[in-house]
């Protein structure tokens, strides 16, 4: 089993499914229809790049679990995405700073996974760098407008960038798995996204007029499934009450 | 197999469950450690007539589901609390005087209960009868002194009460089942309460300088299993949660 590749696809898929799963919370409850609308195709698009990606990690696995079998499954501490998408939607604002932050890091992975040593991957990078890359361009305008709106609009996505910077380093970590599938082709090392995520937060918050924090620290222990915060149980446990209450339940 | 005890012991031991799970919600929570410890030892009591309840539905029943299998294998529909306990706990507030409706029923019901022609259901009562004494002195004497207390506490509870009161007239109810377990003796009808515990609810809100609502229209399809709240369904789903995704495990 190639444990590398296996763990990879857990991290792809496991960010998209739980920034997926908070993101559909808003379904029906959305400040305006439009947006209303916007999120849930927007979960829905994260949703189908899970199936994408849990799915690999199920053929690299050769268990027997399939995407269904990842995603309802398994418990929190076998989670391996970022502790950014965990965090709770707060208010409209705060959902579509904690999106644009995670579009502008997913765009540039993906950009490069496109060229992926491993065929499998190259393909779904391709397909889910289109979806992502409206995703990107819908929440960094969002961004902007309330950044640079009113007031209101504006101390609360201040506050807002106040409370999720400090999960935005994750994103950038580096372990040994990073190395090896690095070494073999399949993904860039995140690290070296930074540069340009930088760059591109930058320009993108100053058009806000938000101030990003000083300090660069960063919160840790979801890529590699070691300190999850108490909010993914939760997440977990309405996510999966359908497959765990009626397990293998048929339409 | 004797449905109608079965049932009435449902009625019972699901108000004592979902009430009980409720309240535990505000443990580490309560607003000061005093009310946190007073509230969690409410549920651990709550939860301990449960057991007895729903143990004694499981005998009555005789097809092997225990207490446990009762309380966490069971679906929304298939419980029969009444619509007044699911409410969620709001406010500290709104939960003491939550408790205090249900406390005041409660103590009025057990005390007939001790009569019961069912020993069991006797033996049950007299025991609960003790814990639900102290917990209505407790939750009558906040209600009191918050209602009568500052323009903000009493606010709050004048609107707890106008939130809650229409979940009370289900505690009330009467259908065929109350009128079968009644003309056995098991259980008193519940309209029998009615009187005695609208005078107490009139002495405790003129106490409380609360103002009852007019109406006396009531909420229903609780404690026959027909209209639970969407509520029930996320409490169930944490509650149920280890159960769920750990069939059987034990300790």
């Amino acid at each position: 089993m190639d444990q590398a590749l296996f763990e990879f696809c857990l991290r792809m898929g496991d960010n998209t499914l739980v920034l997926g799963h908070r993101v559909s919370e808003w379904c029906g409850h959305a400040p305006v229809l439009e947006e209303d609308i916007a999120l849930a195709n927007t979960a829905l698009d994260l949703i189908g790049q899970t199936q994408l990606w849990l799915g690999l990690a199920g053929e690299v696995e050769g268990a027997g679990r399939d995407a269904d079998a990842l995603a309802f499954r398994r418990d929190a501490w076998d989670f391996r995405s970022v502790l950014l998408v965990e965090q709770p939607n707060g208010d409209f604002g705060q959902t579509i700073l904690r999106q644009y932050l995670f579009d502008q890091y997913q765009a540039l992975m993906l950009a490069e996974l496109v060229a992926s040593s491993d065929a499998r991957v190259s393909a779904i990078a391709q397909k889910a760098a289109k979806e992502v890359a409206y995703h990107l361009d819908r929440s960094r305008d969002t961004v902007v407008g309330l950044g640079d709106g009113t007031d209101e609009s504006h101390t609360r996505m201040q506050a807002a960038l106040d409370r999720l910077y400090p999960f935005v380093g994750e994103l950038f970590g580096e372990d040994d798995l990073d190395r090896e599938v690095a070494a073999r082709g399949i993904a860039p090392l995140p690290a070296s996204l930074r540069a340009a995520y930088d760059a591109a937060l930058a320009a993108t918050m100053d058009e806000a007029t938000l101030a990003l924090p000083d300090s660069r620290w960063s919160q840790s222990g979801g890529r590699d499934g070691t300190r999850h915060s108490e909010h993914l149980g939760h997440l977990l446990t309405e996510m999966q009450w359908l497959q765990r209450a009626y397990p293998d339940a048929r339409w």
